[in-house]
């Protein structure tokens, strides 16, 4: 049996248990969501049910305290195993809880009070059940220069921009906006604004479609005069642009999971293909397409590219668990880039092997895993959603880790 | 400017020409049909009415005389830039007439006059305006291996079987159907029926639904005691399973214009890319993307790879058409599997790095072509049916390949 | 800065800095012996002198004790940054030693004593300083099919064949020869010869002459009625070329450190051309090549390939600790291929992606990495040794690993 | 058979002819050129005995008149499948009489008559047996920008610079020297000085030691003080660092012959790789590695790479053939560029696919091609020199053909 990707923690292991429950009723609906572009609300009822849409809660707010980015991921691997946009919804929350309560924590040990009270605030709304979620990508620009602007009007801040790939917030009860908000020299800072679900001028689109993780409810979220109370816009403590720490950490703990994904995607697709390939015949000879030296070849192609996907994963989980768990005057820019850049080394390689392996699995399933009524033609389309989950994309993770590996500052200005 | 892929004989520039005009109006029809899985009707009127579906019959039954299958491919390379199903849906017809005309010509230098007014009946009825398809793929076996059945019975032959991916049979009128026969000892001979469309007995199961190349029309077609008179059944002059000059020819000139396909299509989300990257602008810089050297890089790699395809295809074609043109008495298996083997080989890198540079272009896209409403994300599907088409699949090609370059018989047994 | 691969024992980490300390000598040394294709002497008495050969052997006999086979691999990685030939060298010793221990555990919790005293004998042997190595493998046919046969004759048991690849029998003082020897009913058993430097009828060439690690005394070894005492020929317990455990536990503990010494050379390139670029400038504009980001696109595939042989070492290397800890019973075949088959994905990527990294920095060294002169023309020869050594070469790898992924006995008979 | 790569012209069939029986001999002497880095004076005699080496000088001064670059290319290609650095030696000179015969007509076809008459006098030397070749390569700046300088001194113009990658200088009479030149502005221009082997101040250093074609006699060149009458520095008609002509023309059809020395040496390889697995077996079964399905797999790969690059070779060498014999008025920098863009696409891959296919050649060979005593060691360290070659290495040849791609003018400055 060829060694699966196992969590490191006791919580953990009840996460993943809790995960594969799932897992097995997702995995029968996942065809009808791909097909009409539907969330799949049942799956989420029961995530909430049983509590795991709470694991990375702190205990003190209300959930089960699962610190471990790690174990995050293995449990998301294996829901994405089942269900990929499921997958990816539920880390847009999860992750949101786990990089909070860093964030809370930090906020705390350096003395930031104001800046604790707000990340309690909304990790005791995620304790009560509440989903939350990013919602930071835009197009043209990139994650550290949000065009989407803050403003101060009448009874607090006024938000304006657009934002696309809302992936969760056909359900999200709470969006986290990064923002720009002028100061008044014209320069700009770098905030975030907490958007309660139906705050007047936010416009849930509806319009996700897309070739893959077509279940994921990944609207566009259009803010036109959406005010908020001030007291629900952070400052993020740098300028717009500048390079900032939850930002580098939000880069990889909250990406890690999203590789998993990708990863669980294409563990999928070969479990199928080895089940296909053990089972069907070809004449004239009759034999098992198993027994044929050119499948097997296939087979150890694919098996290869997933041993080196778990062990990246399990090498990226590691350092960002260490890093994670650093007090608070140890960590600084310069460690966070370090864990940074090996993650993306990590999410490059990760996920093109991944599509890799779903590919390689199509041609091993010679013609019958190109029809709609295979998973492996809804796998390959999910699974090409990975390297566009920023940050980085190929482009600017090229950038990112040759600059860093270079002494140079890594600004993806080119 | 890059250069195009251009045709070498005067007819092949009045296909290509003719080609190119039908793109423009097919490409506007592509989406929808993708969208639904429906067959472009319209489009195959407009062939049919041009005379673009006669262009491979022969001059003396009626059609253009168009013999270069190296132009046929460059001409249908066009239109797949624009819908990738009516290429392929159009190649099923145009090789059988270019094919059938070249062994109608082997049969009348051999001698074989039963043979030659039995290809010369069907390059009538091809070229009195019948559309014509090979029907050939089967589950579970290869080309050479068919299990569908022919038997004699009361008032002519008895075909029973079921065939896949058939291709154009939405409008084809006339089916060729590989099939084996029974002799006295238990053998089987190799034969293929011509069946009507409609012949009672054959049922189309409207039944095609895949990843891509969804317009195709590529329906099952099951034979279920279909009785077709004896005439219609030729033997093809070997056993069941033995190696044949007609299915080596088929083999690479029927197969030629499909690896066109795939590169017509990697040629189409080339020009989309360039077009999205010269316009589309970033920020913080606000710079065209095409300023950015990451997607200059990006670019390259997919000029690259599509230069090497257009030089694969070019190199075969100008192959095929030089043994094509022999004498029949300078025809024999071997030069026939001298060109099968380079062919593979094309095929093998050329299908490949067409699906690598539509990859390319959805990494340089950035997620926009992720999205159902960008033409890359049809092309990504429609682009991976190319290795699928018989023969040869990778598996099987790298056999073929390497047992002839071994000088071992080229049987794909293993 | 970039993570490097670090021991995980107390015991991994003195033996780490062991190496680093003998790596810096080395580094010297290395072209002038790779010119002259010199076995480097000195380095091995200073490996001597300063306990680090003795490292496996354990406690009780004399040694260190190192049980852990990552962290071998890891203080291994340290000197094939700088000098490969050596550390390989070294490996054929030490892995003697820590798998003699393992087994000799094995023998005595399974009760066979016989067995048992025999390992111990040559553990004392090492202990006390002696140098062993496997001289295994030979031309035209794999390691389960050892051709050097032992029969018995006066005086105990001839010896005769020809072995190849003798790395390190330029110093060894008991060779390890895997033999097979008739029954009488003509059927052969798997036995294993210890032959002592000198013994009549053994010959080493001293012929190695190789593209590269040139340093590592590789020479073939002949032995021609080559006659040691009966004791000194151990049954394996298993017929000949039969599937047996010490087999498959040579085939990962025995090569971790071997695919760790490519992953070193690789590591070694990576960081020489990184100064290069750093430091060298280019005209018109005088900028350092580290500013072009042609350079940092390489820099990051380097890293990135970087960062997967470290994450596949370490994984298989945890992995291959756990599996050796386990008590005798709870060791059998079956576990032991699992560990087989994912060491065997982690040797085929790491290996390739090893030759991949080197490749890459001569790119960026642009032409001045290809002159003697330059370190990085000796790592692009060197680090090609990687997917010779066995087991598996790349051709196996794949038919091992596929078989056993698909439930079929892993016999590389093909 | 696989199909080879043929010239297209007679003159050009005379030419490979001549090659094919050179290359015989040669074979037999470069394993110990090789081995000694000695240069092949007797493969050079015999080449200029045989008239070989005046091939593409014009027939009104002496020559053959070869304006076929692909043909050209072709016949190095069979010298490499000897001598790779005997190929790439004899291109030097080679390529230097045909791109001189082209611009002496371009000159003479744009009333250039000075310029026609200095290269009239050039090619008037190497049609009376003179050796000519590029020495153009320096450390540290690319070709447009040539930091050797001209300077007017009493008695014409004395040249300082120092030179790398000298190919052929070992026997060469005839230096073309890229420079610049001041201007009284400051300024400089681009300038060609051609210098008589022994000319004061010239120093052939005698020093080239490299990983791979260390038969090349590729030694630097120094000039310090170095002066030749003023009638033999050309100013190029551009700006230094100025896009021109003629560097364009140099860059494809100087190099596509150095291209065919990598695909020549590849094709060695196969054709070495095939000879062996045929005819070695392997115990236990004693079968030909010919009949293992691995082996099969690498022999289609190698095959598939090999007819890739036949195929771009061909299709560039036809289109720059189609280039060259334009008439000067159709000629400009756009046009050239469209070459030197589709060349560099060509160069790319397939110096690429060239190191691909002996690397799988060693893979295929198991150990044996490892060793110095086979072909392969060598075959695997010359291929590696291709793209080292000027212009392109992979780094700028991405910035270049991306850059036209995108419509942007093609400086290398990033």
């Amino acid at each position: 049996m060829a060694f699966r990707w196992e969590p490191v923690t006791q919580l953990g292991q009840r996460f993943v248990d809790t995960a594969e429950n799932h897992a097995r009723d997702f995995a029968g609906r996942a065809a009808a969501h791909d097909r009409d572009g539907t969330f799949p609300h049942e799956n989420f009822d029961e995530l909430k049910a049983s509590g795991f849409m709470a694991a990375t809660v702190p205990e003190e707010f209300g959930g089960w305290g699962l610190t471990s980015n790690h174990d995050l991921a293995v449990g998301i691997s294996r829901i994405a195993g089942a269900d990929g946009s499921t997958a990816i919804a539920a880390t847009m929350h999860l992750t949101f809880g786990q990089i909070g309560a860093w964030f809370n924590r930090y906020q705390r040990e350096t003395g930031d009070e104001a800046g604790a009270a707000g990340t309690a605030g909304f990790l005791t709304l995620l304790g009560g059940g509440a989903i939350g979620m990013a919602n930071a990508t835009e197009p043209g620009t990139d994650l550290r220069h949000p065009l989407t602007e803050v403003t101060s009007t009448e009874g607090g801040c006024a938000i304006n921009g657009r934002k696309t790939f809302g992936t969760l917030s056909e359900i999200a009860d709470l969006m986290f906006v990064p923002s720009r908000r002028a100061e008044p020299d014209g320069s700009y800072r770098s905030v975030a604004a907490f958007v309660p679900r139906g705050t007047p001028g936010q416009t849930i689109k509806d319009n996700w479609d897309a070739l893959g993780m077509r279940a994921s409810g990944s609207h566009d979220v259009v803010y036109d005069n959406c005010v908020v109370p001030e007291e629900l816009v952070l400052d993020n403590g740098t300028a717009w642009g500048e390079d900032g720490l939850i930002n580098v950490v939000i880069g990889f703990a909250g990406n890690l999971p999203l590789v998993a994904t990708s990863v669980g995607i294409a563990a999928a697709a070969y479990d199928e293909v080895l089940r296909q390939v053990k089972t069907r015949t070809k004449a004239p000879s009759g034999r098992p397409l198993a027994e044929r030296r050119g499948i097997q070849h296939l087979v150890a192609q694919m098996e290869a590219d997933l041993v080196t996907c778990r062990a990246l994963l399990s090498h990226a989980g590691r350092h960002i668990d260490q890093a994670m768990a650093r007090p608070a005057n140890e960590v600084d820019l310069d460690v966070m880039h370090d864990i940074g850049r090996e993650f993306q080394c990590v999410k490059l390689v990760a996920n093109r092997k991944a599509i890799d392996i779903v590919d390689t699995a199509l041609t091993a399933s010679g013609g019958a895993g190109y029809m709609t009524s295979s998973p492996l033609s809804r796998l390959y389309r999910d699974v090409r959603a990975g390297p566009f989950m920023q940050p980085y994309s190929p482009v600017d993770a090229h950038e990112y880790i040759g600059k860093l590996a270079l002494g140079l500052p890594p600004d993806i200005d080119d």
